[in-house]
């Protein structure tokens, strides 16, 4: 990961991006460099780019992104404090007309129907697909992502230097101590910890070890919401299923 | 502030919000206490309470509240972690029949689309009164409301001991350097610093007296979108106006 954020870290894996038939190039970290835009644009492959703050959204247009994924602070991964709620709306009207996704707490129809409320033009989606029956996160982590509250999850630096949001576990909570040492700047901090998150996760189902009560991952709030093994399929279908009566009980407000 | 937080304190406060027609009280900080709910039965008054966690909404349904206000993090004064988006819909589905407001980033008629959307019966809005043409805000703190982006505000301990969003300014900056003192629980900070805040804002427009990049008070993120003075009424209006012209466009996506 932090071998990856000058051209010399990204171009190797562009190249095998660009080997295979892919339709999207997103860019989460800082506006799309132009050289990527470029090689995008002439692959017929659009952009997008994740802004937590409008005016990191208008960067993004300006650099030429196809599309901006607005992400309020409820998302897991590097985030911002900008809520969903508040930055969804700001985002549209500020980059209009590049249409926007909204992401960060989005897990459900009635949260891809409050995003179109917004204005976005569709949803991007992450923690939900962590607990899928196809996903390869750590089984520890999968069942601690069950049965976890909304409330369970924190924006921490202790992984990537970066302020990101990850399930609140004994690893988290010693960083934030406050005679613990403050994590280093990425791209330090992960030099400094991937080899024991490493250890972590393989230790994790060794009773005894410790491991099981430090193991966390990255995940946003909407995990509390997130209680059952799904298969992927079934999860885009209940979205759309939700979604479509969603707007259909909202319409019905019209009839006056 | 400080001294209401017991019956003694807040029994005469009661005795004067009752003699007149009210129709609704709320607890903003903890379940509405049984003497508070019985009164209200009493007098035909329905009690909400507000929550910023689900098990806190749980909480405030079993005390008997009539309608839960679920307040995501975005929202201005005492504020929680989970945002809206997640939090909204979370509370709905553990409280329900219990009619669920969302507050937290709540200013336009998108918004209150969005939170029917999440499954609330309604909303609950704060910020956007600030800036109206009758708010009594202090002149100085209003132009710095209209002038803030979604950015500007903190959630800070250094007016009531409890956390609270408020707009970004010196004041908090100070609070919250690493080398200052940590604020002093609830009622303690409020006893410390409620005079010094006063003069700060009695001062605000004095040229050279420094209380001008001192001043700030409570206002949720949705502050950025809040650019101009209207009149109340006026707001209402186009809250109204955007919501219809929001469920009418969503209701296109269901013509296919």
């Amino acid at each position: 990961m932090s071998m990856n954020v000058s051209p010399a870290g990204y171009e190797p894996l562009l190249d095998i991006a660009f080997a295979h038939p892919i339709r999207l190039i997103a860019s989460a970290l800082g506006p799309p460099p132009a050289d990527v835009i470029d090689r995008a644009r002439a692959a017929n492959v659009k952009v997008a780019a994740l802004a937590g703050t409008t005016a990191h959204a208008v960067k993004h247009a300006e650099a030429g992104a196809d599309i901006i994924v607005a992400q309020g602070s409820e998302a897991g991964g590097h985030t911002g404090e900008v809520g969903t709620m508040v930055l969804v709306p700001e985002v549209v009207d500020a980059v209009s007309p590049v249409p926007v996704l909204a992401a960060g707490g989005i897990a459900s129809g009635r949260h891809m129907a409050a995003a179109m409320a917004l204005g976005a033009a569709g949803i991007w989606t992450g923690s939900v697909w962590l607990t899928t029956a196809e996903a390869e996160t750590e089984p520890v982590v999968k069942q601690k992502f069950l049965a976890a509250t909304s409330s369970d999850t924190v924006r921490s630096r202790s992984i990537t230097g970066k302020p990101a949001r990850m399930l609140r576990t004994p690893w988290t909570d010693e960083w934030e101590r406050e005679d613990s040492p403050k994590p280093l700047p990425m791209p330090l901090q992960p030099l400094l910890v991937g080899a024991a998150l490493n250890r972590i996760n393989r230790s994790a189902t060794t009773p005894g070890s410790g491991a099981h009560e430090l193991a966390t991952y990255f995940v946003g709030q909407v995990v509390g919401s997130i209680n059952t093994v799904r298969p992927a399929d079934r999860v885009v279908l209940q979205i759309v299923e939700e979604f479509i009566d969603t707007l259909t009980a909202l319409s019905g407000h019209l009839d006056v």
